[in-house]
């Protein structure tokens, strides 16, 4: 199994860097004074699609041969490696057929028809996205490009901690919100590569800590329908992602669905940009391990802003 | 009556610069499709206190003499300008007495407080704001900074448009909202200096449309109790910025309450920007007027992004 290195994360980002946005690093005095840190927030919820996630899938879209390319590609996704993989697809002239949860946000839903991807709905489950999946490409010779589980995937996602610590050089500390991985896993592998003293850390709903209790017991341990309003976080590792997390990530904090909404409201009144609760729970384990972060340089990586306003929790 | 021009905001530019963020000017491909034109969007959102008013209440504090200073400064205000003459207050060492009505939005009486004023409540009326705030200046010696009728914070004001001219030159039309005037006051004034063959739009919510009425027939209209979402729309203009308007504005445009809440849902969902209901009558009136936008550089100043979060009409 070959493990994202920096160098990896470098040539994604020479290739994709074109076709993303350079999203900006905004701070907030009004938030460092709360929380007590300084805190840098890489904002991908103002990269196409409104989320990290085109990074990946235009690293991989890229990444195909002129044969994979005729057929297509396909995937799974809550939602935002939907429409990534489909606008992707979409500038490169190919055919996206993607496998969504019926239950994904209307907004994550309509993007995707959007961008002109052949969408198929399934029940909310692992399994039953991974069975759709399999028929699609058995029957139309479409390559995968699974949300987190892909190499390249993971290589185009760590691209926006590169671009992050470029702009404002090392920090003491990263967080990204972890679901299936692939961000941690991009975010760490870069991170490290650049710096063994940066702390690297998970955030995950306390709802769905799935990863975290992998990442305590050395056994990976699937996510099982959790409940949660991160709806980004529901997926579980893969053993790539496993692989990749352990060997670069330095602790995983969760996050009551209590503080991921009050970080959400905060974000959204004090900076006046919309993050989805997904990004939120990054800023939700600032809020609850206030010990671990006080007077740290401290980036996170707000990793999209699609959220159905109609159903707000708030 | 003395009217503010060109060389008197670009004073006000210089005196207030170091203290105001330089807010960025944002675009959207969608929209841009949505709607036909190009839009530039100059984030007033994004200022300290999170409204234009911050340039306007500045400007004002910074041009009071060393004895006004120690009596301090007071004002009534629905929100956004009393949090803004608070803060600027404060960043001077001078006492702030705001008048607020009853009926502001959470969000507005709490940043009015944390910015350490003295807060009186009142009706919801401009008689009564009126009153109480005169009640103050006979007791506490205090200055009166009107929220629109006050010739230092129109040019403070305008200087959004100065920036904005200054970063994608001249566009064919700016719109501003208006409720009591400043902005719009300030903006003209400035827009025009630099150059006539840019249209200045007014917009104003067809439910508050007094600035419509007084334009259109030349005699000034007080407003009556409006009831619109726009909540920092609901004053009339005065003589002062009344006669600014006159002269230098094009056209006033009024927009429905539905295409404001559609136009905010718009910006939010797509820009992942938070912008209140005034900053949305704006976009609003450009899609009840699709002609005469169309294919057009369009600059709109984002008034602000001050939203209770509570009570969102969506």
């Amino acid at each position: 199994m070959k493990i994202p290195e920096l160098a990896d994360i470098r040539t994604a980002h020479s290739v994709i860097e074109k076709f993303i946005h350079r999203t900006p690093v905004l701070t907030s005095k009004q938030l460092n004074s709360i929380f007590g840190c300084e805190l840098y927030f890489k904002c991908e919820n103002f990269q196409k699609v409104g989320a990290f996630k085109f990074r990946g899938a235009t690293n991989a879209v890229l990444s195909l041969t002129d044969e994979q390319k005729k057929n297509g590609v396909v995937t799974h996704s809550s939602g935002n490696h939907a429409a990534a993989l489909a606008l992707a697809a979409r500038m490169n002239g190919i055919k996206a057929y993607i496998v969504m949860p019926e239950t994904a946000p209307a907004v994550k839903k309509d993007a995707v028809a959007g961008y002109g991807a052949l969408i198929t709905f399934c029940k909310p489950t692992l399994k039953a996205r991974e069975e759709t999946c399999r028929a699609i490409i058995e029957k139309e010779g479409a390559t995968l490009v699974h949300p987190y589980d892909n190499f390249n995937v993971i290589c185009g996602q760590g691209t926006a901690s590169l671009e992050l610590i470029e702009e404002i050089g090392e920090p003491d500390i990263i967080v990204a919100p972890v679901g299936g991985g692939g961000l941690l896993s991009g975010t760490s592998a870069c991170t490290k590569g650049i710096s063994k003293k940066i702390s690297v850390i998970g955030a995950e709903p306390l709802n769905a800590n799935d990863a975290w209790q992998s990442y305590k017991s050395g056994v990976l341990f699937p996510s099982n329908n959790p409940v949660t309003i991160a709806d980004g976080l529901l997926t579980s590792l893969s053993e790539l992602t496993f692989s990749v997390i352990r060997k670069n990530v330095d602790d995983i904090f969760t996050a009551t669905e209590e503080s991921i909404i009050s970080s959400m409201m905060l974000v959204w009144e004090r900076m006046k940009i919309i993050i989805e609760p997904s990004s939120a729970t990054a800023l939700a384990i600032i809020s609850e391990n206030p010990e671990f972060f006080r007077g740290k340089r401290t980036g996170i990586i707000i990793s999209g802003g699609n959220v159905d306003l109609r159903k707000l929790p708030f």
